[in-house]
């Protein structure tokens, strides 16, 4: 089989992070570390759809000022989001008259970014981009699940879909970089669940991780984290038991953004966070940071997706899933 | 302002293309030239969106084979289609078991992920990858219109949706290479018309085409072809007067994948033809082949995408719109 971890021969440098937040993110454990939360789930905007347009708008623009660069020095800006077309990104990014790339990986969309970004990086095709990627809990429940008007009842599997964008600016300068990047293969094992998602993408995410290790070499223990993008509680136990019974032991330091984000005990989300923003606010307000400060060094990011429709369910169809994976390491 | 057009280093060889279409398109001016038709709008399966999934996949099969190689030599599958959450994709290449890139371009998918393929592929990030993407007649009008059983009325600008794949094989083999790649910027014109995408997107490619011609210090006879994507009769039209008047004459060699999959006079497709798939079974069918044999030699490729959804018109938005342009030309 061909080697699909890909080693940068340049490592592509972050130089800064932003991310935006709706309330109940901010009133959960990693409230004091975003950058930016409004009270109001609208954004100052007439829709929710305009709202997390605003919230890319307002991360990206974030992540350029904190870097010190000036959008006139972007090649690139990647975007990707869950609404119907993208359009999270396409509206909430046409300000800024820079070449864009549209990504659609559902909510493995920020690892999918940073790693297509660091590629092009490593390539000396660009030399300075921005990632960006949001969800919204409540433009994605009247999409993909009910009215929120409706108050239906959700399962004890249900993920919380994060109000929340995050915004990332690839470079030449920054603490720490990416080294590594294994893009994710269509995994479909016939779950059909839309309320466990976990349980859906935790196959795509056991399969990308068990392929880096086999690939590079190393083990869970050669990292100071393995964290998942938004397995939840549910998705997260299923990954470390079948990772376990092929010898792959990451318990002790497994952490997964989903659970994360909220208090699962005390903010009602059942199962914990999820979405393309769920990662990216965790990653650019916690993770990354503690990695520039040095409480971090060598980090596994997996960046987690499902990728069916409402449709392709009415349809009968199973949840097909997809895991990408990005090494973060301190700078040395 | 920073340079946006990218010479690849290393041209990018495209060693096969692939197409698959409908009924339709079989019957028009290009039918002699595709490599698959279906007289079945269904292509043998349960639902319009099940069918583009198995056109994404066939083009994509049809395409290895052509190449010679197998799917084990393959580094990356780069694929994207209209259908909300771009399952089109998801499911037509799930059975492929290769890193798989998710992208959103609306009708710019194709040249998007050529243009991503090639720019990886010069950075020697990869050696090998597949380039995908789809549209369905069907399947978008019950999206983006109306259930085809109400039989709504369509304007003189609207256009109509190609059902069709392209596929293509990207790596160090092949007769014609990708060598200039410019991705282009979101372009919002306030254009709301939805029957009228081709006045929408047309700013959007006479941004491109003026900033390349800017960059490279080339004019439009440098070129035995300028390819738009799906302008249609209505957006081509702009775009030749518009550029016209700052003094870039591209009237005796455009040519617009929506015209000419089409024959407007005697297929009541109103302005042409429109979707992803329209420039993808046009490149992949006539235009990279003429290329390959000799009768083209050096040509832009400009596929262009509207990047509204059904929700941000509802909610008065105007239709943003991007371009982006790849040079293939003829390898020495």
């Amino acid at each position: 089989m061909k080697n699909k971890t890909i080693t940068l021969k340049k490592p592509c440098k972050i130089s800064s992070t932003y991310s935006v937040v709706g309330e109940k993110e901010y009133n959960g454990p990693l409230g004091n570390y975003y950058d930016e939360f409004c009270l109001d789930n609208k954004f100052g905007k007439s829709s929710w759809e305009k709202a997390e347009s605003e919230m890319q708008r307002r991360a990206l623009n974030g992540a350029i000022k904190k870097s010190g660069y000036f959008i006139e020095n972007f090649d690139l800006l990647l975007a990707g989001d869950l609404l119907n077309q993208c359009v999270g990104s396409a509206y909430g990014l046409s300000s800024f008259k820079t070449p864009y790339l549209g990504l659609y990986g559902a909510c493995s969309t920020c690892a999918l970014g940073l790693g297509i970004g660091a590629c092009l990086f490593s390539g000396d095709i660009i030399k300075l981009c921005g990632v960006t990627t949001s969800s919204h809990f409540c433009s994605s429940e009247r999409q993909f699940r009910f009215p929120l008007e409706y108050g239906g009842q959700r399962t004890p599997t249900a993920q919380w879909t994060v109000t929340g964008a995050g915004s990332f600016i690839l470079g030449n300068e920054g603490k720490c970089e990416i080294c590594q990047v294994h893009f994710g293969e269509i995994i479909d094992m016939g779950v059909k669940d839309i309320n466990n998602m976990g349980a859906a993408m935790a196959p795509a995410a056991i399969k990308t991780i068990r392929d880096y290790f086999l690939e590079s070499g190393l083990s869970p223990s050669s990292f100071d984290l393995i964290v998942t993008g938004d397995l939840g509680y549910e998705g997260s136990e299923i990954l470390k038991d079948l990772l376990l019974g092929e010898g792959i032991d990451i318990r002790k330091n497994h952490v997964d953004c989903g659970l994360m984000v909220f208090d699962r005990e005390n903010q009602d989300v059942h199962a914990g966070g999820s979405g393309c923003g769920c990662s990216a606010v965790a990653m650019a307000s916690t993770i990354i940071p503690n990695i520039e400060n040095g409480i971090l060094n060598d980090v596994l990011f997996i960046g987690t997706g499902a990728l069916m429709s409402p449709m392709t369910l009415f349809q009968g169809e199973a949840i097909p899933s997809i895991a990408h994976l990005i090494r973060i390491r301190r700078c040395k």
